[in-house]
């Protein structure tokens, strides 16, 4: 269950009003790495999960604050759009270029859909997608996909922090920049725990077993391109960070095998074959004749 | 330049066809984890980087391979389509269970749009999105971005491992694992190669001034649920693993802040807001009898 | 802020599981009128709500609740999924057609991607998406959404009631119903109640200046088909119910109107227009002969 | 059968080309609440009905006069994108903020994909999706939707008209909303005459038979949130609006259930288990072993 | 304007309902190449067109004849679900494998949301998009659009002929089928016409000067795969369609550049970039020691 | 396999850079008839086809070329991104227009999400999808598709090198539009080759027997709008394209058929129905009262 209480972690106040900048802000709303991809990431992993205890209670915890931010985020954009002007009518604006250059960095929809109100977009308008979602099962999987989450999500805040000159805007992202940095740290504590525990390992998932691969390819980088310092890497020669194999390099594959034969389906799918259809036209000539008498 | 050569990196021969098993694998060819998702996302990461040599190598060399992975799957889901019946009809076997229930497992799509070929979709039919594509500039991000996009993909493929007894799909699947396995190890050694270079490190983007967020919360664990087992990991106390903080850890939020007051936009966008409307009301009031008059 | 508790408001136990039936739940969890997205609308109806006190509470107050039955409907299903089969494989199933008819029935997402969890989907498959949250800022208008939400997704738990006959399941959706009855009948008491104070009336939204529109137009029911019976109903004569008018009955319109000429854009847009075509082709002949020279 | 007439229902001319608005007047063409929305929706809902009559006759006859609205919209966005500029380029416009403006404030599909043409998208430049689209099969329910759709639908063309002074488009603008206020009424009536008659009765669906539902939360207003003025309102106490019962205010919940245990899907998912894992993870030690030897 | 009239063009009856069938039949209605698809493609293109007279006329004439057959799908599809059973319930079918066979092939949100009714999507639930719509404003461009939608839609009509043997089923396809034959035949004669008349020409736009493109690449065949028979076909030698140049082919391009140097965009989007990473992250070090100081 | 060469085909490098033309640049790398779209299209074709030899040959040979246009494109997008203004904030640009006009045309993402980098969107941010994809195994109508993509595409070209000045960006729209120009080619011969050998012929599919449609009204023009030069074009009357009838012109349908009557589902799904509900609803109302008793 989830209980509401009518505070917020942080101030949410931006001085002034910029119709612009919400919008940008949007996008770490409601984007593929926004806020409300965490909260229901999380979300769905602690539902799904098949251990109870610790790890479940990180996800629960996590999760229930991010869905917070979803709402610190809302409300400010919803501030940031107060004072949008309208567009460009009898305000006597329409020959002010700097009024619109404004509307055209704006989100358009902000205005006539919500009024001027946050939606569950990103900064180009386009929906937040279930698909944003990763929730495997598999916790080693799915740590690192948060600490993904939160590293995107990191770096989408910190370059909006240079978007802007708006000091209370500014005092909640450093917040927010604050809070990522707690939890990309925390997911991978929670990764290295996992495999600390045994519980998992590399390669993920590990309790797959192993000799079912075919492990003849399992450590070669087969460089399927031509660029000569793809050797000089740590990938590509030495131990394996799984710690089961050394990598060795070799230029484009090392195994070839010849295409199958072309396949032909049933022919009523009236896809082109060759043969087939050089009898079967005949027969068509001759329906079609048929047809016309 | 990509350059086409007619091999495949495996041999790519079902046993026998499947049409059932063609649209789970479609999950692997089109899906959010899928080889159309890394064949592109290590693309478009090579495309944007901002430093020559061997990273962008790398991720030109493994990005190729994988668009090989992409026609692969392909082909291999079209030759399982290929004895693929085309529906309850004429051929009596509409009080066939077995039939029936084939039919019912298939993607008809596969069977109407495709006549029986494989599509850019995944095992539901949703079409591959370019949201799935994680390709920020930052390549500590985006490694990680990577392996956890092989994660992902591996786990899929060892499911669908076991989803099937066809040794022929079974000994593609080996391949791919095997492939798996090895990008997986690429972009963990690729991260910490990152790291020991000194050109980025944790948290993400660490060229961010971290005095610049709010310090304060920047290692404090806050638990918004009640289990109290979130306190026993290692994400809860001790040095953080960006080597710069150590966690503490806190029932529920160690700051609030009160709600803003609510927002009054334009009157023009026709919100609902208390005191104006009362005064618009009644002059709405006269005007409807003006206009009635 | 949100708190989580580790509890339910209700049981959540199905007497066995059911892959199938996890499927079609799934509608009611992230389909289009599923509790996602009503959790959702009510929190962006409360973010960006325009007025302090009973309306925001209310809006909180239901909100809060329904990102609880977000997490009931995914902990169910998560269990029904408990024992679902891998699929047709060396379990000597291949040829039982009841349990190829359960695969066929299943989301084989549910095993693929979530390893027998519950998803942000539909029962389709389809991605929750931000475009089935409404949040206008007219209340009056927004409460009629939530009343139209609450009706759906009423309906279809009722409907989800007849298709299974798993008494843990009924409990539970027993309990929504009764929770889709109570909020059905707030949105329904706080529409009437915005009205009664006077705050928005019909037509929405009321405090734009009727005069503005084409009052001549405003209460005449032009019927575009050819149906008579369309005349015998209240909305054909008789007073309107936003009580500002009477309804009178037209085959077809009224009014009408020439076409526009056609547009005639900058030529470099490269569309089919008559006579400049007629010129630059003769220009594009002389230039293909000079190209050719 | 549907039948054109190359007329309108309304003048569609606007004063002047006007690019920047023809973007924002697609929000009403393709938008969630635009006019293909409702025109597919009443067919969707005629198509599908259960009763023959006065209300199919209704659907249908507004319906097609929704496809001629559908009509008017486009029209009037390719005369508004008639003169639209080409953009920054050789018209030595690249340094005249203006220009600039105009041009960011644009739909630029508008110039490179329909060579100055409406398309069937939003002002964000989203697709129309069928997922708009509310068709139930109970009409008490869809025509809830119906005056939903006509109320957000004329909020967006009041908002719209007050971001334009040209007199064309205001012009048509005032059809359209007196349209949507007709529209509007008509689908109260309709509602409110499925009640008279005794077809249909709140809560939808009706003819559910209540006693199925949990009674005794059907009327408890649950307050998850600490807004304690949401005990202020109608709907949490009095006679509730289905006239069957009384409405109740709690804070919080009334029930409890404890969580379930956890779930433990088939191994061969791999996903994170406890026990099970440590015992597979000492076998895979093993395997490991023997795979490198 | 469109007007509707209550009849169809053709009978629309199945000898019996099937739900299996019903959910195929989606494809044809609202997938990438169904009715709603041609219907909105050929309004668009109509309404944005730029020269009155006969293509604008035939637009619209074929067009509004499309909008009839949406309705003869839409309605065809709610008397295949007319006796769907409501899936696996009480009526003790649960253990008979032909039910469950039959439920597991049908669209569960043809019960669950519509009621047994149609619905705006493709056979695998995906909802019809606006982004199937092509309309360029340029008229050889778009009836080459047209005449593929007509194939892809005749050939995809043509498959599910054969995956039924229900009479009246077969009978409104055969309809149908002619329908595309002659739509078919239409767009190919307009394309024609175009060409005929001189108002449009190959390699559209023919209105761009040729000389402004690289004619030097204008008719080379660059084969960028290994498979000799691609010289075998008159796309590799002889005269070109658009009778102005001559074919060549070649292995592999003619032409090559080096790669760009890498792009260094403003420090402050945080991306990875050598040299200057060192010096900031000198002076990151610094600043977090003076951080923790 | 594929390859990759670090060479491009072509020079890229722009003269300046422009990020409001890099956005629109997006278009023709991840739009409809982008370069994604093409290279996906040619390669699903190929992997499906049912023929060897030339026809594949010929899809593998452009497929590959076509994913070197991608990479040519992001690559031009990267350095058009590449001295992208971070937006308005403390540099001091605030009150300048034409920076601020600049920040309203370019793909805020562009910036926040892969700081300055291309990404695989439309000019309007919309994700590619996999539904843009054609490839259905018939040859006939996927060349036509081809040429059409081919068509659309290099329209959109030949627009957007109207729309810059930048010498090395038309450098390089030249040479694709030389490219578009072959590939037209190209698809049009391979076409026109199908139906010389008589592999396949109009209309698509040609191998339905064409008795089974219902001939006596594949070749009538049935006019359903109202424009009379509608039957002045060579659609309207002479011989058909396909060489197999005779248009003939018609006003309207040539046939009729009534409305089937409604149908009617199991009352469970709580549809609208008509004399069911009064006696339901008499039990209801006995049922409520006994629930209030």
């Amino acid at each position: 269950m989830f209980f509401h209480r009518q505070e917020l972690q942080h101030t949410v106040k931006p001085n002034q009003p910029d119709a612009v900048y919400a919008r940008k802000l949007q996008e770490v709303l409601g984007g593929q790495y926004g806020e409300i991809t965490v909260a229901m990431q999380y979300g769905f992993q602690a539902w799904n999960i098949h251990i109870p205890g610790k790890y479940r209670d990180l996800l629960y915890g996590i999760g229930a604050e991010e869905f917070g931010h979803v709402e610190m985020l809302a409300i400010m954009i919803a501030q940031l759009l107060e004072k949008a002007p309208l567009g460009i009518t009898e305000d006597a604006v329409q020959n002010d270029p700097t009024v619109a250059a404004i509307i055209g960095g704006t989100d358009v929809q902000h205005a006539i859909v919500a009024g001027a109100g946050a939606r569950p977009v990103d900064s180009n308008g386009n929906p937040w997608s279930g698909a944003y979602v990763t929730a495997s099962g598999n916790l080693l999987a799915d740590f690192t996909a948060n600490a993904n989450a939160e590293m995107q999500g990191r770096l989408q805040v910190a370059r909006l922090y240079n978007m802007t000159d708006d000091a209370g805007v500014r005092d909640l992202l450093a917040f927010l920049l604050a809070r990522d940095t707690m939890h990309q740290n925390q997911w991978m504590a929670a990764a290295a725990e996992l495999r600390a525990e045994g519980a998992e390992d590399f390669p993920v998932p590990s309790n797959f077993p192993l000799k079912q691969e075919d492990r003849s390819v399992s450590y070669q980088y087969l460089n399927f391109s031509d660029g000569p310092a793809a050797a000089d890497g740590s990938w590509a020669s030495g131990p394996t960070p799984d710690g089961k194999g050394e990598f060795t390099y070799h230029d484009g594959p090392t195994t070839t095998a010849p295409m199958p034969p072309v396949t032909h389906p049933d022919s009523r799918f009236y896809g082109t074959t060759e043969l087939p259809n050089v009898v079967e036209k005949a027969a068509g000539v001759v329906q079609d004749k048929l047809n016309k008498e």
